[in-house]
């Protein structure tokens, strides 16, 4: 195999939204793929996707799509990945790896372990890219350039298709690590669905008519509340334990706030403050 | 008076850094004031103000830097505005107007109110600017374009100086809005103080081997924890009531989701999201 020509000639993207539609659009962009079929629940959606240039042809019938896809990535709701995977798999020719999008790992891995006919493979991925915008119009081909993915093979995974699938993202020009499921929603319950609950939480706290008196501060840290609530939902829900451990190391750190301020504890507000600020410089802008 | 050149000639800043070293530039570029004078307390920061054109002429005298002036800025960290309005007050001719640039003012408005000489009077801003950035080198003449500014005048405050006070903010591009100091600092609790206690906790609880796999949501949601901690200590301390006050609102709405996650309650869960995001989304981007 060339290692600048990974062999997918056939991409298959499930749900060609903002993720799958910027796969598509990167896939072509780079020459990975001669053909990326996108398969949608709306005729609609084929015609928007072909307009933005993410996919080449699509369909609405799931089986269709996949039968002749090297590759196949399920960009689907979460909650939907599984059963998803699980239904392409059996339409998929031996060979086909099927990666997906999905904001958790645990779940999902579990969910078709052990279930997929002989020859067709499943490697989960995460990539840490798109914003609170969605559908296929927020699509890019550069959204994953200098973005984080996770892959998440375990001890059946075949070592030659998870490097497949680690060049594939590195040539839509993403950072690539692999991690284990159960980590992967440790981590992101705290890097990424904690969020998911601080910002609406403070947006919510925050009366309407306080609105035209909103610092930066407000404003960055609560954009992550417009994202999707729909998707939003299921992603905190398929990572629930994980999720609620966060919360409550994050409210015991304001509580610890908290109390400083009761007490007007100068050195402990302080110190609060610069752990914060450590963490935040030694990530950057 | 005219009103498109209101009658200030001379304009005194005290403490030149990114609130302040705006002001001067904004100032000198609209034509507002013919001299700006920069109170600092080392020789060197006279020399960057002037080089990054913020003033025009500097001194680490108060007294001295004061005594020409028909509008002083008082743009200290918020613990010394008060005592500095007061010094200042004793070496300004009559008619002038100080204000301020401090993120709280029921104290401050509190501590001058009634020991001012005769003919100087106080009236409170409140500029919702600045970043995370601090000093000269992070001052912008549009760092005031579009953003809002809040005056507290009280009761005994001269109605042609706060409107006068009022146009200068606007000749810099701000939109104006005058409330009183111990609502402002309730509302500010909310907008912007309570952001300075949940970003620091959100990037303290976050180990940081988990800092390459944050996603947008962190990197925004955490921006103000990089602000300067000894600046944000002090305006957390003079604003501790309302904060916790926040502090508690916002944790009760945190819970909220706790246990609709706890009992994987959808509709608690959608609703708190929904919430969240109609606040954020009336907000725009």
């Amino acid at each position: 195999m060339n290692r600048q020509n990974p062999a997918v000639e056939t991409i298959s993207i499930v749900g060609v939204g903002q993720m799958g539609g910027s796969i598509g659009m990167a896939a072509l962009a780079q020459g990975l793929a001669q053909e990326v079929i996108g398969v949608t629940r709306r005729e609609q959606a084929i015609e928007q996707a072909l307009a933005r240039g993410a996919i080449t042809r699509g369909t609405t019938v799931l089986a269709e799509g996949v039968a002749d896809a090297d590759l196949v990535v399920v960009c689907t709701p979460v909650a939907l990945i599984a059963d998803c995977v699980l239904q392409a798999a059996g339409s998929c020719r031996a060979g086909t790896l099927i990666t997906d999008a999905g904001s958790t790992k645990a779940a999902i891995v579990a969910a078709v372990a052990g279930r997929l006919p002989a020859g067709v493979e499943f490697i989960g991925s995460h990539p840490l890219a798109g914003n609170h915008e969605s559908g296929v119009a927020a699509a890019r081909a550069d959204l994953y350039q200098g973005q984080m993915v996770l892959l998440t093979p375990d001890a059946t995974s075949t070592p030659t298709l998870t490097n497949k699938l680690e060049r594939f993202w590195r040539r839509l020009g993403a950072h690539v690590r692999t991690i284990d499921p159960v980590t992967h929603d440790q981590v992101l319950a705290v890097t990424s669905h904690l969020l998911h609950v601080v910002a609406p939480a403070v947006a919510a706290t925050t009366p309407r008519e306080y609105l035209d008196c909103v610092a930066g501060g407000w404003r960055d840290g609560t954009r992550v509340a417009a994202a999707d609530c729909a998707l939003w939902e299921e992603i905190l829900l398929s990572n629930a334990g994980p999720t609620i451990a966060a919360i409550d190391a994050f409210s015991e750190v304001v509580e610890q706030f908290r109390t400083a301020l009761t007490n007007g504890d100068r050195d402990q507000l302080a110190q609060l403050l610069r752990k914060g600020k450590q963490h935040r410089d030694a990530l950057g802008s």
